[in-house]
């Protein structure tokens, strides 16, 4: 595998899997693995979409996570990060499960037909259009800032492309939860299931995972706090777990 | 004072308030405690609403908890109910500054003129009215179902009476987390800051506080959790001190 000057691949610990990442761009965070690692319990995995997808890193991911999955649609809208993506799916000998789409999500029922998708995984922007934007064709900025996509594009073709009983599975800020939960219930991807991630347990949550269940009846369950840190500064079992590492208490 | 056969004086163990509960009727719980404490941060006091009273033990806590509070109106729909709450008020000696007010919430425009309220506080009955009803007419039903008021009606007439940028404070379930938020937001009341009181660092919330700010702009801070029980099964700190109980960290 040929890399650029700036590419670097990082193991990530898990399977074999391996990610290259362009060292001066946007390289993935504890969401994505926290999101992958939240969606794993899609019940059917005949054809996923992973919509934002950026380097590929929550396909690569869920492709070893989740048992039996067929098919993954990874949407990128960045040309160049859609490349990346296609480098790291070859990387990892991929290519029968993973098809990197590079493209606008807003314009995915143009390749995906509606209602005919199992499960919807995305990690959007989190930051509203408004709030302190500098560079509009900057990569960072496009990967951060609702500018390609706002959250309601992400919610609302996840919802017409999704088949009734399907799930998604989102991460996000939780300043954006009322938009969030309103915009999930608008366009009927009820939210069935919450959880917080706590820096530790004296700090306000930084993130959120919820699932949604397509054309699902109204119960949220607010699930059991997730830390990331214990009070001396180690990472929690939880997360040693999820990030597969040497402490792991179980896979 | 006197009491009725079914009828016991609790000390409140707050500066020197006490109540009086029907001890076979629906007598308060840690949700009544716990948003008397949450709303106690109100910006203006000089006008507070107190809706699904029941006993009067909010605008009791209330009364003392915020510094120069005028007046607060309690409303109680069942008649039987809005005695104990007047009872309760005269045994504090708070009758110059709760007046009970026995009627239907969805009335209240009748009495509080729209847009003249500083701030509302409620502790509305939690089941949505389709969720397993045996008695319409009984005391413990109307006071956990939504069979005389449903969450929409309480944010709805909060929202009227309430002034453009007064507060709203809630206790409800997190499994009604999504109504809350996109009604709250539908009647421009936006929440602002939620908690989630967990009933230890292990376990899923079991209640949540709200805080919504009349025609407020969007921004949600969820705080940190509130942990009712250590590990070893006492009270965490931050209970003792709402409650005022011995263990008390600070005043």
């Amino acid at each position: 595998m040929e890399l650029k000057e700036n590419e670097r691949i990082d193991d990530l610990q898990y399977k074999g899997l391996k990610l290259i990442q362009n060292k001066d761009g946007f390289c993935f965070g504890i969401d994505a693995v926290l999101l992958s690692d939240y969606a794993k319990e899609m019940k059917r995995a005949e054809k996923v979409v992973d919509l934002c997808s950026g380097n590929g890193i929550v396909a690569v991911l869920l492709s070893k996570k989740v048992k039996d999955i067929q098919k993954i649609f990874a949407v990128e809208i960045q040309p160049e990060v859609a490349k990346l993506a296609k480098k790291n799916v070859k990387l990892n000998a991929l290519e029968n499960t993973i098809e990197v789409l590079p493209m606008d999500l807003k314009e995915i029922q143009k390749v995906i037909p509606a209602g005919s998708v199992d499960t919807v995984v995305v990690n959007p922007p989190y930051k509203a259009k408004n709030s302190g934007i500098i560079n509009e064709e900057d990569t960072f900025t496009i990967a951060r800032h609702e500018i390609s996509c706002t959250l309601e594009d992400v919610i609302q073709n996840s919802a017409q492309i999704l088949k009734s009983g399907g799930n998604f599975y989102m991460v996000h800020r939780p300043e954006r939860l009322v938009d969030i939960l309103s915009l999930m219930r608008k366009y009927k991807v009820e939210p069935k299931k919450m959880r917080f991630v706590y820096p530790n347990s004296k700090m306000p949550p930084n993130l959120l995972l919820i699932e949604g269940v397509r054309s699902g009846r109204a119960f949220l369950k607010v699930e059991k706090p997730l830390y990331v840190y214990q009070e001396n500064g180690e990472y929690t079992g939880e997360i040693y777990q999820i990030y597969h590492l040497k402490k792991q208490v179980k896979e």
